[in-house]
């Protein structure tokens, strides 16, 4: 079939990240002349990534097509939404939008990299709408792990896209109201073009557990534990979390502490800005606990996922300055694991337990995402002509095109797209037209994009072989060796228990240095390989080790 | 109260490893002249033992007691409880006694170490039993998700310690018996002095499924795939796993592809000595399958626990030289993540079904270990006098060890041993009476115990901040530069895109050098320190890294 030329222009979606790497969600819409862009979140680093703080989206594209960007605006104040923001507003400084929680907790990210002052941010409330360029977008209340969710209703001259981002159906939420399922019906009746929706926890059946639910948990223990100290470590931007332990301490008369720098951030703003309710005279300093009984006490925490500089990690290893676990201590991880933190997360746990403490983490958490009922539900309300499975590995996103399938979404209108692709979708079709640069980039301290494979490549080599360094000295000219060969090592042997080895390496290069002479090799290059390939030989016998080799010739 | 002097003498239990570093299960068990050793396995690495390829007990004490030692005597064979033994027997070569697979599993292991001529070691018989010193042990035959597990009696002249090894009760099992527990309770009457438990489940209520439960669940699979190539992955080392998957196989008219070096290891021995049943004409080459259609192959392989080298992860990564992924195959997860390969086991996942392959991994899979009525079952058997939970993490072990106290065992009576405690029990008392070396030894290639905690912790700063080197050549006497300084970096920054960070470093390391001289320090170490310390603070300043520094002096 012939392509009609006078067919409708498509809106373009691009997600510039958060398809493979887990995290960094960003997502360009584009049409004509206006860009906006949703979420703007960071990765944290995978084990192979050796040294690297954080991962950040490339945004290229949005800086070669800075004149079209009208401003961000974001689903809800998570890491994985907002964590880029700082590093990305260098390149892109353009307005943000965004709910009052999600904007407060930005606002202290802000401060610390000293943007406050050169970034325009405002404040949306749900309904509401603003026009950024050719799009309007509206803020649609949902539910998640933290107060203030907001879905996206995009209205593009090509139709409606709707990303829900992070999101859950809770009837009986903590604070504020269900999810608004009669808007997304509305918007479905009139008609949506493609939804972007949620795909975390598509392979988990059923519904997701009202955040209630962990309020009558932590009730119950607290009701079993009235003699003991309790402590208990959640997510800090968990801000329902929280206000459900401030309420089971406040009934049952204890203090609360909290400790740990993002929850201590996080539990000032959501107070400041009304999102926590803490009774009068509830809220202790750290430094108070020593006026309190163990009974009277709530600690509420960081570190719930084994993160080895959270508060709780550092009491279980004994060096926390002002928090000693003691026998009889009640510990609730109100979190899972998330993946790859398993193993870190029972290190605690053994510390835990090893210092008497008792430790708790059966039913006091529930998840912020939604399970397949509540993601059909979606589908059922909405009605959308495409489906674009977001957020969640590969085989979460292929589970969700499956269930998109069981409500009727053609498989041809199911794009499982990954990072950098651009797709052009309009009422006639939808296609995927190209391809825009969509690496992770790497942060390492200060440095942003100056670590790349390469470095990665040497850290991974050194990390598991060392380093044998080998330097010598050259007379000019003559190349006779006039200092050296000298070896140095390290991460290689404990070299007092491997002298024997050491001489024999500095014999090897004596005589390849002997060897270039006696051929009369007067090329550094080949010299250092020849230095190279004959340790690396003898060392490998000896050992069945590679480490990095690194020959210096100096000149005098 | 006074010591009794004429008080009965008690038996000592001494493990050398397997309570802080999982895996690494080894016990020494003496009285008197007489020394035995239960099992001798090894722990993989942990993730901070950068390039560790193993870690094996220390058997200093074995090595100092070495004429007391009569033998080994090993419950089953997993890596965690035998695997250590070709490196042990090289300073500990005393006789192995184990069931027949046992036996045959590891005589693999010391023909790859060459160590089969010079090992002794007898195939022993359940009920049977063996006189060792002044030790009498019997085997007794349990159920594991190995076959030929067996526990161990041993009798002493202080009473009758009863150590479980790896253990389940399966009244259904795959090949042989269910375990004897007649022979438990018998013994429990006549008195058991201490149990040794299995503790791994103990977080666990109820009972283990039967390993026959997932028999049905590949039969099911296998009726609903009738078109597609299936490929299951499990542990080598579950022979019975693999039998029910030739038996769904052979079910099916499905030829059965081995794959994965230890798979094809371990299928061959237990093959040969009669532990698995292949019927005739079902076993085919892996070169043999392209003449075969996909719905006449299941292919059994390694690599259930995303370890990167194993088949099915080169399958995924399409590096495995003989088999490509493709649509509409299925693949098994027979296996459940051990904790701290979840995040490898789901890349394996997302690799495999970004290729069209349907991933399957719920109820393909049962433990290995008793939950916890077992372990009640267990006590009310053999009524012990003392508890000592085994095998498992802190946290398991405390949970055992409430389990031992609601079977009525006094606290007192219950001991939560660490590494190279000395117990010492006799019917009137138990006591740690003292501590023997038991750290874990590091095995980096051939290296046994030659990288250390100082090598580690320089592999993780390398790893973490990369490296500068700093090369200069001093005149002999004068201290005069003759040649350099010289920067070298590895792992640090990209250098082309900061080729101006390395000019400043390399005037920084001039000055230091320039202040040496003006101050005329002549002593290396402080010349070395201080261009190490300017430098440092340096490259924190400019970068927020803290990369190892070198500094090398040569002299002419």
């Amino acid at each position: 079939m012939k392509e009609n030329i006078t067919e409708v222009k498509g809106v373009k979606i691009i997600p510039l990240g958060g398809l493979e790497q887990i995290g960094m969600n960003i997502t360009a819409i584009e049409y004509e002349d206006s860009i906006i862009v949703v979420d703007c979140g960071l990765s944290f680093p995978d084990d192979d990534m050796l040294g690297i703080d954080l991962v950040i989206p490339d945004v290229t594209y949005l800086k070669d097509n800075i004149s079209k960007v009208k401003g961000f605006v974001i689903t809800h104040g998570h890491e994985d939404h907002i964590g880029a923001l700082p590093y990305v507003l260098r390149d892109v400084n353009v307005p943000i939008y965004a709910t009052k929680l999600t904007i407060g907790i930005l606002e202290n990210k802000l401060k610390e990299h000293n943007l406050l002052k050169t970034t325009k941010r405002k404040v949306i409330k749900y309904g509401q709408s603003i026009n950024l360029g050719c799009f309007r977008i509206e803020f649609i209340r949902t539910n998640h792990s933290i107060s203030d969710a907001s879905a996206l209703a995009i209205f593009t001259p090509a139709g409606t896209i709707i990303h829900t981002g992070d999101f859950k159906v809770d009837y009986t939420p903590v604070f504020g109201n269900t999810i608004d399922l009669q808007r997304f019906g509305e918007l479905g009746k009139k008609g949506v073009l493609a939804l972007m929706c949620d795909s975390t926890n598509a392979e988990r059946p059923g519904y997701t557990m009202s955040e209630r639910t962990v309020g009558k948990v932590f009730d119950n223990i607290f009701a079993e534990n009235l003699k003991n100290r309790i402590i208990v470590a959640t997510f800090a931007s968990n801000v329902d979390r929280v206000q459900q332990i401030i309420n089971s301490a406040a009934k049952y008369g204890r203090k609360v502490v909290v400790e740990g720098r993002s929850m201590v951030n996080i539990v000032a703003t959501a107070s400041e800005l009304g999102y926590i309710n803490m009774p009068d005279n509830t809220l202790i300093e750290i430094e108070q606990i020593k006026n309190y009984p163990d009974e009277q006490l709530v600690l509420i925490t960081t570190g719930s996922q084994g993160e080895s500089m959270a508060a709780l990690s550092r009491m279980a290893a004994s060096i926390h300055k002002k928090i000693t676990i003691k026998p009889g201590d009640t510990v609730i991880f109100s979190s899972t694991p998330i993946p790859g933190n398993e193993k870190a997360v029972s290190k605690v746990i053994n510390e835990l337990s090893m210092k008497g403490a008792k430790v708790i983490f059966q039913d006091t958490h529930v998840s912020g995402h939604a399970c397949q009922e509540e993601i059909k539900l979606m589908y059922a309300l909405t009605k959308p002509q495409y489906a674009i499975p977001v957020h969640g590995e590969y085989k979460h996103r292929m589970k969700h095109a499956e269930i998109a399938q069981s409500m009727n979404i053609p498989k041809e209108n199911i794009f499982m797209l990954s990072s950098g692709d651009v797709l052009e979708v309009s009422g006639e079709k939808g296609k995927v037209v190209g391809k825009v640069p969509a690496q992770g980039i790497f942060v390492d301290g200060l440095g942003v994009g100056d670590v790349g494979n390469i470095v990665l490549r040497d850290r991974q080599h050194l990390a598991e072989n060392g380093l044998l360094i080998v330097v010598v000295t050259l007379e000019k000219y003559s190349n006779q060796v006039l200092s050296g060969p000298d070896i140095v090592s390290r991460g290689f042997v404990y070299v007092r228990e491997s002298e024997n080895l050491m001489d024999e390496a500095r014999e090897v290069v004596v005589n390849a240095l002997d060897k270039c002479l006696s051929k009369n090799t007067s090329d550094w290059g080949k010299m250092k390989n020849e230095i190279k390939d004959s340790l690396g030989d003898f060392l490998w016998k000896k050992t069945k080790r590679n480490p990095m080799i690194l020959p210096i010739i100096m000149e005098v």
